[in-house]
């Protein structure tokens, strides 16, 4: 079972300036992460901007990523809503469209509670049905899970995973520790922010959930395997090669920063869904600049 | 001109256990918001939970209001959403449904720069054509308006107002003053957050954009009028006896507190739309007891 262990790829999700779906680009990006030998998909996560598309264009992105990969690499589906109504309808597509496993982050406007998120989550995987990944973003979220709260949730049925952002304190050890001792066996303890990834799986992390991987899935296999057979002198010359793109992730946010690589890649001239702007024109060769170094030294 | 002063309304939109607008009983909840005498209506505001509706339901509700509304009180609309060709089509959807206003929050996922949301702003505010009020909202949307920008949005053709939150410092004159000085005459500076309303009305704020108004606004006009009139003592003791409501906003949330309201004052059984909750029963005593207090002294 790999569905949240080793390298969980997050594709961008193409539409057209009209906000339409385009199903052929998308197909490039997840055979490219498939060819590759990702572990797992995380198809419409933040990097995938499920939060800016209508529950009719998930299904659709949903569609055409299963015509690519069914049976061939293991495909999580992001269903987050600011409705419990609307996660449980979109959990219940994902099932039926094909998805392996569902990724929820509990998107809020009003501020929520503990016990709000923990019923939305059961809801959501009770009407899901499958394994489920408790997405803790806070940065896009703005809501924080405690290890109490996690601990909870870990005993919900179907819930089977948490993806964490990068501990503040950068102690990995002791967090994915502290995780693991208050969680089922068997419940996976994974983390996104990819200028960690490297750390968090020398610490145990059970997943890297990377935006990078999503349109450069090669270095991030690479990367993720040295980690796990032990060779760390690669996955140090690896994490050092991607170092200036983690620069600009840090700096402008991975999402913007990705459009920006599908570009320069001659993977498809998209722009993210206003009100995010692109890149300036002026940091373009920052990011053509840590691409050639990434890719000469990969 | 009364559409950004004095006491905006904001009354709840009440649905159904199905999420279907009761537009009934939206119109009851308008009915006594316009016989009270309130200075404009505040639909689709954060209290109107817009965040939680489909565009079709925002669409309906506009109808709804406006046949008991129009030619009455002022209405202004909330467009709100998270991309900005969204938010144009509810501006537009809002100005061909008789608003006569527009209210407009940053909702975000990934978080916002400036720029982003000044030219969110810029299009939706071009889009709509009608007077739009700056929606300064930190605690729902995660972004903060400085100085700078909202300067800069004054500037904006059709951008008419902003509504503030409370100071944190709760130096009101200092920023009624300080904000005054950056924009245009008849930009119009209002507040948020009723608990502070008293005194941001006596520090010269132009509106008091009020929840609680949206169900009890004889004494929330009572309150507007006195500080309007320089009655301090009136204004002071009519706030005094808002104290254990504005106790329970601050404990809860407003959102949550008012559907408690709708219920003990028999104006309709509604929940918050999942994954927000109820009060708990145990809470609802104190509800009618501040309830009570605020008929019996206002």
């Amino acid at each position: 079972m790999t569905l949240f262990t080793g390298l969980s790829a997050f594709p961008l999700t193409p539409v057209d300036d009209a906000g339409r779906l385009v199903p052929d680009l998308l197909q490039r990006f997840l055979d490219r992460i498939v060819g590759a030998g990702a572990d797992s998909i995380g198809l419409l996560g933040s990097t995938g901007a499920y939060a800016y598309l209508s529950p009719e264009a998930r299904k659709r992105t949903l569609r055409a990523a299963v015509e690519v990969v069914a049976g061939r690499t293991p495909l999580v589906v992001g269903v987050g809503a600011l409705t419990t109504a609307e996660a449980e309808s979109l959990a219940r597509d994902a099932r039926e469209g094909g998805a392996d496993g569902l990724l929820l982050a509990p998107m809020s406007y009003q501020p929520l509670s503990d016990e709000e998120v923990f019923r939305h989550f059961e809801a959501v995987a009770g009407a899901g049905g499958l394994p489920l990944c408790i997405y803790n973003n806070p940065t896009t979220t703005k809501f924080t899970f405690g290890t109490d709260l996690i601990a909870r949730l870990s005993e919900v049925p179907n819930i089977a995973a948490v993806k964490m952002p990068l501990p503040a304190d950068g102690d990995f050890t002791g967090e994915v520790l502290r995780l693991r001792g208050i969680t089922p066996k068997g419940f996976a303890v994974g983390y996104s922010g990819d200028w960690g990834a490297k750390e968090a799986l020398f610490a145990g992390g059970a997943c890297w959930f990377s935006v990078v991987a999503g349109l450069l899935p090669g270095p991030a296999v690479a990367l993720t395997r040295a980690v796990q057979s032990g060779d760390i002198d690669t996955a140090e010359r690896l994490d050092r090669a991607f170092g200036p793109v983690w620069s600009l992730f840090r700096e402008f946010g991975s999402f913007r920063v990705m459009f920006s690589i599908a570009e320069i890649l001659g993977l498809g001239s998209l722009r993210p869904p206003r009100p995010i702007l692109p890149l300036a024109e002026r940091d373009l060769d920052r990011v053509a600049q840590a691409l050639d170094r990434l890719l000469d030294e990969a």
